[in-house]
């Protein structure tokens, strides 16, 4: 049911960096569902978090490890079939278990393992498993192995997601590759559910700190499936300094604007690709809204209209009831808004102007402009500069028959 | 599809009031289509409308004319086939037609007729046939007509929602008498989606206004179907003062908490008709929040968890999915939430704290308490004492099925 075609496998390695895999049977057995990456000696992380107030065991739990140690992380310990939330204070206990475990194995300090989970709320995460797996996920590590552990993160995705860059700062090619997860409640409030990119370059903490938050702002900070934000959103950045390129100093190092543009690009395609993947979509949509005071408000009309149910049927559909479209705009709580300047196009072309249908718009020329996968929903609100944009999916009889099934 | 029982016709008549219908073809041929109610002369009127900013012709001629002359309105003139939204000034120009044409066939002024409509956003208003219907509609005028006015009012609706209340004041018996349509793009912000609601007692327009005020927060600006607030949502309470009840004066009138009591709840059975007739609706919820700081915390914990798709879903599935529940409470933006004192319980059994499930609830217990049509979500906050009831139904196969199939 994915839109549009998957991810270009294999990814370039990462120098410093390797994958290993198990089917630790978590949840179901025989599925591979325990990932473990592995860090050069050195590398710095970067993460963003989820911002739900029930945050998981595991966000609590990385959060805090990688505050203090930013530049000591050597593994990050990954599952699926549980997500290890809502399991209070249990859940934080299990987790620590399982990083001292993977610790015990690898030789290193119980504190530089993250943890991170996916699956399941509320259910007691299973340690026994989890720990068993983990020393066949540790002699499977490979450099080579980024489609696995694409593959290994799934929960209801339908495929594996990914991307790599290659970017010439300064005559030194640095790498950058990356995987992320996620069909299903989608609205990543300051990062998405579990993406893990890595680049070959040396930057310290703080500067990849900030070019973290500056990619996940114009890539995952920008998708929307169901409005609802997960409570185990987690997307690191990893340099581990393996290029032969010289360290970046600072935030104003001249490389970080080429290296910036490649991540942020990076980071838009992994998120897409979760929008492609969505729960029972059927389309890819992009919402743009120009012409508004500030980016806050264009944001609010945005995801008012790609979380509207009404709209979202419509997709699905293939139906041009712009009308809904109107009405989503009318309740985004834009404060003055002149409806009689508000434009709504589809695919570039103007359907409603004036407060009304455009006079040159046909009910077959709006038939033909839906009937596409990837539909693009223009709204300029006439009323100033600023601009946003988000990625979402339909509502099809398959979300609801996956939700009502799946045990998220 | 319908939840629980519908609504007890007839209901009582309100002296003063008449309503007449007719099957105008507006849209589809011999459906009733078009309804009249005829205010009996020195009546007043109280309106509540949409906020949504592309709010409909009929909104703004029914706002402006309401503003200028509350008692003097003699007519409500209602299609259903066509909402006469998005459709700019051709729109207004085509609502103040139709008045005009009742005003004239009934010899009254043109701005003593009200205008409202539901149906398809974005067509122009088919004047033709809805003129055509007037003189029909006329003609069948009947003091004991509320149920075909009920029924003349509907579009995606399964059942006509009516409700009356007796309330005696000082030895004087007074009526109310309401009707109500609605089955989604339900989230009515300040009124929902075509109420009237008529009483004989004698009320100026400044106290009606503010019984309406009160009657309508507790009422229809607690329900949710989809969070798609309406172009066309309007409330209407109209006084046509032929009791024999002594007039009341002013807000503090001793018989004003009585009559407003009768008028919340007759709002209320509305309002919850609209919910159990929601669009493929399988279960009526209630999601009570308690132990807030204030009220807007508790309405936003509250809409969180009743419009998140992924609970909508879990209530279809009647799976006790109480970590998608918790999740919705966490997203919900209440600053500062400790989540160790959330209780969450299910028809009154706690099924989490303390950030977990509750020791003692077990899933067999959940099941049985989703089993039910009729499902209560508690949820305490422990930071206060504020508290907020919203109404909600589930989300179903049925509702995409109506929302990909039907134009709204």
């Amino acid at each position: 049911m994915a839109v549009g075609a998957g991810s270009r496998f294999p990814l370039d390695p990462v120098a410093g960096i390797r994958l290993g895999t198990a089917c630790a049977g978590i949840r179901k057995p025989g599925r591979r569902d325990l990932v473990v990456l592995e860090l050069a000696q050195g590398s710095c992380v970067a993460g963003s978090f989820t911002r739900n107030a029930f945050c998981a065991a595991p966000v609590t739990l990385a959060r805090q490890y990688l505050e203090q140690a930013p530049c000591s992380v050597r593994y990050l310990l990954i599952n699926t079939g549980n997500a290890n939330a809502g399991t209070g204070a249990r859940g934080l206990a299990d987790a620590r278990l399982c990083c001292a475990e993977l610790a015990r194995h690898a030789g290193v300090d119980a504190r530089s393992v993250l943890p991170f989970s996916t699956g399941v709320i509320g259910e007691p995460l299973p340690t026994g498993p989890l720990i068993d797996g983990i020393p066949a996920a540790l002699a499977a590590l490979d450099e080579n192995s980024w489609q696995a552990a694409a593959e290994g993160i799934m929960t209801t995705d339908t495929r594996p997601k990914g991307a790599s860059r290659r970017v010439v700062c300064d005559g030194h090619q640095l790498t950058l590759s990356g995987i992320a997860k996620g069909a299903g409640m989608i609205r990543p409030d300051m990062a998405t559910m579990l993406a893990f990119v890595a680049t070959d370059a040396r930057i310290p903490a703080s500067v990849l700190d900030q070019m973290l938050a500056r990619a996940v702002a114009d890539s995952f900070n920008c998708i929307t499936v169901d409005g609802d934000t997960s409570t185990n959103d987690a997307c690191m950045l990893i340099a581990t300094g393996r290029s032969e390129a010289p360290g970046f100093d600072d935030i104003d190092d001249p490389r970080v604007p080429a290296l910036s543009a490649a991540l942020r690009d990076l980071c838009i395609e992994l998120a897409q690709g979760i929008i492609r993947d969505a729960e029972g979509a059927t389309k890819f949509v992009t919402v743009q809204v120009g012409g508004g005071h500030d980016e806050a408000e264009c944001r609010r009309v945005a995801y008012a209209v790609a979380e509207s149910p009404l709209v979202k049927t419509a997709l699905f559909a293939s139906d041009p009831n712009w009308g809904r479209i109107l009405a989503a705009v009318g309740r985004a709580g834009v404060a003055a808004l002149d409806v009689m300047r508000v434009v709504i196009r589809l695919n570039g072309t103007v359907i409603a102007r004036d407060g009304a249908r455009d006079p040159e718009y046909t009910e077959e020329s709006g038939q033909q402009l839906m009937a596409g996968e990837e539909i693009v929903i223009g709204i300029e609100l006439g009323r100033g500069r600023a601009g946003a944009q988000i990625w979402t999916s339909d509502l099809s009889h398959d979300y609801v028959r996956i939700n009502a099934e799946y045990r998220s």
